[in-house]
């Protein structure tokens, strides 16, 4: 706890974690974003409060990652902490996206940089990946089958992974890079945050509230690359129709409103662009962005 | 921090702390709220994303409160954190209504009672009431005049005030009581927190999602009384006006969609009653609400 009295009108910046916990929020408190959760869409069995209190149990892990414990460790607490509430997994790759660049960013204040934050990737162990195996035994993530040619174990295992992670000497590192190519946060970590930094910038340049800024840059997202938890959840026809029809909502071509009621009422939910917004939000408010 | 792998699937509660601020979310994600920004409703100048903003900054004074700071110390500093964003005052008096009750939680756990609350209150010394005064030196709250017969010291003096509270010998309790007739949250204070645990009520023995029922719970307290606030901005029969509407929202005779919006238009904003609600889904947390 800071001194009594320390803190005078203005003065003081939010935390690291204090920042990763509103982008967070910010998040899902952009619309229309369509197919998400947002203010103004919901799943009956995942709804806007679900995400409020995903965010608000998070924040500790995501506190323990700017404090120096170990990505995997602080992953696996926020997974944990954001796992109280009763609509299962809200905000699991979200996190994942951001344990790194709060990590990197506490490391480093105020020069966060896809390179700091690949260097935080790198710098993972085969604890760390141990700590993302058990982070799935919390909350029931959609992931579809690995790949016959796949060395990982399936994430499903949870904890019950660990012998094979350590008798193959899997580390963090390696379990993104190994996933890369079907999940778009893993992605990220073993790409260097390109479409993470590349939201931040958008949300940077663009005016107005920060709330449309989001969603904003969530369609911009979901025009340029399919979304890999739509191609896991209803295959890669249904994500490339949706990319397609994010990209006549960002031309102006198409009604927001409309794509977004159709895609929750068929269910379909683009949760990677999602958590790629998190991400840019979080490097957004790193970087200077006033809400 | 706790240590790694503590947590098993579903088994650990929210922190005192971390209800706290899921109540501040709650309590805003609630719509319709006539009056009061909500997920669908904002002014151009307090916007919703500032009051994510403001829940995200006050954790750190409620969870100081959970931790032993004192009562007026642990205000102040929430207050500090809640305005690191651009619109001022969000939600001040939201959080006078949770500190007593989260440091009556944290030092009671499991029996958060009127009573233990008073109790809070009681014990408070002047150092709380200069604590509750330099809080007013972080942000610009809505106050009128304080009446010719008052023997407090205005609050807008701020920290300037310590010198008259010191030498009065004031207390907290006692700033309270003497605002009571004028500021529903003082009155909580200054009366047991008699609508807090009646908003609680009515948010447990509610059916359906948690917005909802916090809807429904500000409807209610705004139809009983009139909104301080309101008074305090637009005068007597404005709140009078108010709290007849709100009953008519209340017995289904009128459109609340309608009515809130209109409110809206007229920068009509009815704040305690949203600091009530805050207070209660608090309470309804800590006695068990689901989300």
């Amino acid at each position: 706890m800071s001194p009594d009295g320390l803190y005078a009108r203005g003065e003081t910046p939010r935390t690291v974690s204090e920042n990763a916990q509103l982008a967070l929020l910010l998040e899902v408190a952009g619309t229309p974003k369509p197919g998400n959760v947002d203010r103004r869409r919901e799943y009956p069995d995942l709804r806007f409060e679900h995400l409020l209190a995903g965010a608000v149990g998070a924040r500790a892990g995501l506190a323990a990652a700017a404090d120096g414990a170990r990505v995997g460790a602080a992953f696996e607490r926020a997974v944990a902490g954001m796992s109280r509430q009763s609509a299962g997994n809200t905000q699991f790759g979200a996190v994942l996206l951001l344990v790194p660049l709060v990590r990197a960013t506490a490391q480093k204040r105020g020069a966060l940089t896809p390179e700091a934050a690949e260097g935080v990737v790198e710098e993972t162990t085969v604890e760390d990946a141990v700590d993302f195996y058990r982070a799935f035994d919390h909350v029931d993530v959609a992931v579809g089958d690995p790949p016959e040619e796949s060395d990982l174990p399936d994430v499903r295992r949870g904890s019950g992974a660990e012998t094979a992670l350590r008798n193959r000497g899997l580390t963090l590192a390696d379990v993104m890079a190994g996933s890369a190519d079907r999940d778009g946060v893993a992605r990220e970590h073993a790409r260097g945050f390109e479409r993470t930094f590349r939201a931040a910038d958008r949300i940077a340049d663009a005016d107005g509230p920060v709330a449309d800024r989001a969603s904003s840059a969530y369609l911009a997202a979901l025009a340029s690359e399919p979304d890999t938890l739509v191609v896991t959840s209803h295959g890669p026809e249904t994500a490339a129709e949706v990319q397609r029809r994010a990209a006549l909502v960002r031309d102006g071509e198409t009604d927001a409103e409309a794509v977004a009621s159709e895609l929750v009422d068929r269910g379909i939910n683009p949760g990677t662009t999602a958590d790629l917004v998190a991400g840019g939000l979080f490097v957004a408010l790193e970087r200077g962005l006033e809400v």
